[in-house]
């Protein structure tokens, strides 16, 4: 870690020294709140009120300016509103102050003017060498040396709860929400963040700032985009090698939202399952249970990331309550997680020990399992069994009349292969606030316990950032379908023969035997079904004369001769089914891959696999596991199987354009035709940037017949 | 109500006298645990310990047996076990006890013996005029009146709460923990029963017979399966009637316990997605989160239930904390329930108010929305607001820090069309705790928030009982394709036109034109692609004759020759897409008609809509639009428009089975054609009970060619 970095984390969680500018006489007021939460919580750095417009701010002296303070504070939070902020910008620039948090809104979000301002922003303070965080940040808090940096009325709290976790908030009132739902569960933080527009320092950047502190454990983040999404990458990265593992709960975006692709790979893969696929391949767990954000760490803390594809999924239940622990399975269930029953060689060893239990999915020792000598063997039995990844205590009322009883032999449990996690199905507050401080993984609701097992088990091997992300900004072109086949055929994924044929040239001898289909060929016409541009089923020589004939007719009808002189030929190729397979480099995460069901089911269905590209046969192969219509192909219920195997090197081969190639911004395969002994492409559709091409793919795709 | 139900009522909830057969010394163990309880609680009726073997129990005189007793008791629970169980029962009959519940367990769950002994209860009871709730039933708890008849722990909490919600489960652990939650959530119940096995009274009658108690406002049910599904129906519609809302926990069955039927229909249909449509189907709103099960009732209560297939839909959110409700948003929309924007008259309504807002999905007042001049005003124009269905405020910290402040608006807003429901983001019990006694629904999650409104949104107008549940004892046959098309005839469901053929006939003319497809025709053979028994696209009678003589081999070769000596010859017809549309008698719930996607679809994409039988047309309109795949058919993007009316109305015809042939056990049109002018079914089968037909269906369906 830099000198920069480190200097950055302390102006930014323990500064020696930070100013208020702009702050108010009014304590209840936003611009007067940080000063009195400072004072409250006892802050032992020094606190420099600046305010031109008085001598006094809640009973302090306050400065005129920031210039006129005795020394260069460390953080500045700017508290003003309006024309001041800039100033006040300039001011830390030209001081050489480290790090300037500005509370006020109104920036990019409110149209061109507020952008300009926010641009202005930015320049002045790269030009100063000062780091900014916000605007619309609503500050900064360290509950472990009262820094109370912010604005926010939730840290009005008297005995911030000071702990080991970091949280980052792209909302600001969400701190403040998540502090008090901390509180009521016995959870402290390490810092809370409110990263406001990210004009500067983005979210990613906060964190990896405060990876060296010694006192993090994990990250809590509250997400809304995922805007710099390659700082959060690296971020990510740097986390899972230190063992700190990110919690994740993102907003959802609207369909309203949601770009329109010229291919159809971005309106199916959607906006939030893309940040799905980045979020697990960057190894953070993505939970969608407000609580699990909350409650997962300790979870997360006991499982390392795996560096294989196949990560946890076995869970084995014990309970003393048949009802809740049916809660638990269901909730398990519906999110893709499978309990598994005790082998016989587990019964057996827990029935040595003298306790009787019977076969199921779960195993329920009944009202006897509130006894020590009962559950305790059995726990021991089961945290060392090989056929669990991690054993699930659902415990009853119990827990909530005899805390201790309950608790005792949960913390007792020799630790064993399987990390153990504990759900409680009565409101027990005693015992939750017991196994919180012993940082047992625990939950109080079978949804945020489900959520966070998924969450934790979805999580993939760090993916290694391939590129910028960030979308060229240079124009692109579509290729016709002849140039896209050239470039499948550099990736060895197969596609049907095609012969090229100019409207004014003699139709030869096919290469291939008949019926075949004719198409026009151009990259004028991307979608070519569409505009009657695809003939089918043609017999023989003569039909497909006549076909030639119509198209060319068509093509001069609707006055695109200029854009489309020719057509491709190709022989009639049936398959057992057919898939979309899509690459894209996305705005905000780079290069992705897709595998979606075909046809209208993609959309209607969200059957489809995303991940971050480059991915390797073996992680393709996964993708295929996860679209349920592949399921079909499988050879199961008396279908043929499909070559699996070969989509899976179909799909990686795709995605290798993450590394060969960085002009192509769209690549799309629809439909792959799925056969018993290999997949065919029969369509393709490539975007491309209009620029040199500067990798392996360096000479231009030459179109050749088979 | 009946006097028998009244004082089944009586006896349930508020006996005069109780009797604890088996009431054993020991305080702490489950058999002394009701002697303890409502002595701690201070039940004022007349409690009565039994126990031959003791002089004393729990310091009182104990009666060595029920005939022993000053009185008859009124409810007498059976805590004793083994043998001593049926003893209990046959003295409760003898001497015309009104209630017995029996806590002991292993009966049916334990195999045929524990049958047999269920069996013998059930046959005591009824002979002597005695009802019984259990075994297996952890007992009954009135917390108005100290009525502690339970073995369950949980109820030593001091000061159980009393209030208005009746509490019925399957699971006897879970009223302990519903409890514990309620306590927490400020919650209380006017009754918590535990019905155990259902061998006599089953849950619905349980909670039928409490429906006159004018301290019950609302219920609370947690299920495990729909035994007794008829009962509950019963209940359902009387507490509509009387204006009690319903709401339901309901535990989903393994994948592994859904039963094989011979159609698609029952696997693809699910148990549990049976389970959901029937409830819907009585107006209960079945919630997926536990805590929403706690939470719903007041929002249940402002929404009486609809007479009509168009229920509540559309949400209007406002807030103070944009974060916040971005997640009460997201999870509505997961829900497929969707935000509606304020009009530009309602804007204008509070602008003129002198309140500033913008356009938007949600109504974001930021800060200013914590002071009461501002969020009063636009609340009084929100709930009267014609656009909305439901006003949702969504409250930021002001909630934990100012609960007056943030509470008093929310409470003074003028009662208009739209109800309002309030969602808390930060941890705040105070204001949830004045919410929660004001009876205004809130809730201090986005999940529980979105899960009751997405819940109540689903009731549907209470299906009247058509007919008993549970399939007829007969055997069942399937009937052939020729005999089945017979039966869609008279339901004038199009189908497409057939030929049957004899294989030793003569090949006639063709009433229609070729190509043509000849099938095998035999109850026997029901799955007929399977065994290779369709040949397809036949062009001239040449080729025809060819693959009769063909298929007539096969059946020699395949030794089936007695099973089928006949063929079915049809045009063959083209689709725009095909369905699944399907009848059952379900064991449990009685007649369903399902819509499902076509061909593997409906499978992988659990793609469908269920609904109790008959259903009226326009009801099979709403089944429409909620198959995800029919959406293509619409007419959007280019592809041209499927006829879904005559789909609906194919679908409400073959519902009308459920009135009109109680023989009918299965019918599944696999596929339904769409069709731009229709649709046409081209292949259909029938399973039917062997025994006479007693409806209007009364000749056997006669099978006759086009």
């Amino acid at each position: 870690m830099s000198h920069t970095t480190a200097s950055l984390a302390t102006a930014l969680l323990a500064p020696a020294s930070v100013a208020i500018y702009g702050a108010s006489d009014d304590p209840a007021r936003p611009a007067g709140r940080p000063l009195r939460f400072l004072r409250a919580a006892g802050f032992a750095g020094r606190v420099y009120p600046v305010n031109p417009a008085r001598q006094q701010v809640q009973g302090e002296a306050a400065w005129p300016s920031l210039a006129a303070l005795p020394e260069v504070p460390e953080h500045v939070f700017i508290v003003a509103s309006g024309t001041r902020v800039e100033l006040a910008v300039r001011d830390c620039a030209a001081l050489g102050v480290r790090l300037a948090t500005v509370l006020a809104d109104g920036f990019s979000e409110q149209g061109p003017d507020g952008l300009a301002r926010e641009e202005a922003l930015r320049r002045i303070a790269r030009n100063g060498g000062l780091r900014l965080l916000g605007p619309s940040s609503i500050g900064v808090v360290n509950p472990r040396n009262g820094l109370l940096l912010t604005a926010n009325a939730a840290f009005a709290e008297p005995n911030l709860p000071a702990g080991r976790v970091f949280c980052a908030s792209h909302s600001g009132s969400m701190i403040g929400a998540l502090l008090s739902r901390g509180i009521g569960r016995g959870i402290g933080f390490a810092g809370l963040v409110s990263v406001g527009n990210e004009v500067d320092l983005s979210l990613g950047e906060i964190c990896t700032a405060s990876l060296n502190d010694d006192g993090i454990d994990g990250y809590m983040l509250f997400l809304e985009s995922l805007r710099h999404a390659r700082d959060l990458q690296q971020f990510a990265q740097q986390a899972a090698a230190r063992g700190k593992p990110v919690i994740a709960y993102k907003l959802g975006r609207s369909e309203a939202a949601a770009r329109m692709a010229i291919t159809h790979t971005g309106a199916v893969a959607g906006e939030d399952a893309v940040a799905d696929a980045f979020l697990k391949d960057c190894g953070i767990a993505r939970v969608g249970v407000l609580d699990a954000l909350l409650e997962t760490l300790p979870l997360a803390r006991r499982f390392a990331l795996s560096t294989s594809t196949a990560g946890p999924s076995r869970v084995g239940v014990v309970t003393t309550t048949g009802g809740g622990a049916a809660m638990a399975v269901d909730q398990l269930g519906q999110r893709g997680v499978t309990v598994s029953p005790p082998s016989d060689e587990t019964l057996a060893r827990i029935r040595a020990a003298g306790i009787a239990v019977r076969p199921g999915p779960v195993l329920d020792l009944t009202l006897a399992g509130t006894r020590h000598d009962v559950i305790q063997p059995v726990l021991d039995v089961l945290v060392s069994a090989p056929e669990f990844d991690l054993v699930l205590a659902v415990i009853g009322s119990s827990a909530r009349f005899q805390p201790d009883l309950a608790v005792t032999p949960l913390l007792d449990t020799k630790a064993g292969r399987n990390p153990l996690a504990v759900m409680l199905v009565p409101d027990a507050p005693q015992a939750l606030a017991r196994l919180t401080q012993a940082q047992l993984p625990c939950f109080r609701s079978p949804e945020a316990c489900a959520d966070a097992i998924a969450a934790v088990f979805a999580r993939r091997p760090v993916h290694s950032l391939c590129r910028p992300s960030g979308a060229g900004d240079g124009a692109c072109h579509a290729w016709n379908e002849f140039e896209s086949y050239a470039l499948l055929d550099r990736l060895d994924i197969p596609r049907a023969p095609a012969l090229r044929l100019r409207f004014d040239a003699l139709l030869p001898e096919l290469p291939f035997a008949y019926p075949v289909a004719v198409k026009l060929c151009s990259a004028s016409i991307p979608h070519k079904t569409d505009v009657g541009g695809v003939v089918l089923g043609l017999g023989c020589r003569e039909s497909l004369a006549d076909a030639i004939r119509t198209l060319q007719a068509k093509v001069e009808y609707d006055g695109l001769a200029g854009h489309c002189d020719e057509v491709m030929i190709q022989p009639m190729v049936a398959g057992l089914g057919e898939v979309l397979i899509g690459y894209r480099v996305d705005p905000d995460v780079g290069p992705i891959v897709m595998l979606a069901a075909g046809g209208i089911w993609a959309e209607v269905a969200s059957d489809r696999s995303i991940r971050l590209a480059p991915v390797s046969v073996q992680e393709a192969e996964a993708m295929v596991r996860e679209v349920k219509m592949l399921q079909v192909f499988t050879g199961r219920r008396g279908q043929p199987a499909a070559d699996l195997q070969a989509l899976a090197r179909a799909v990686s081969a795709l995605s290798s354009l993450a590394i060969n190639d960085d002009r192509i911004q769209e690549v799309e395969i629809n439909p792959l035709l799925l056969r018993t002994d290999g997949v065919v492409a029969v369509d393709a559709l490539v975007l491309c940037e209009d620029r040199p091409i500067n990798m392996s793919l360096a000479s231009a795709p030459s179109p050749r017949s088979d």
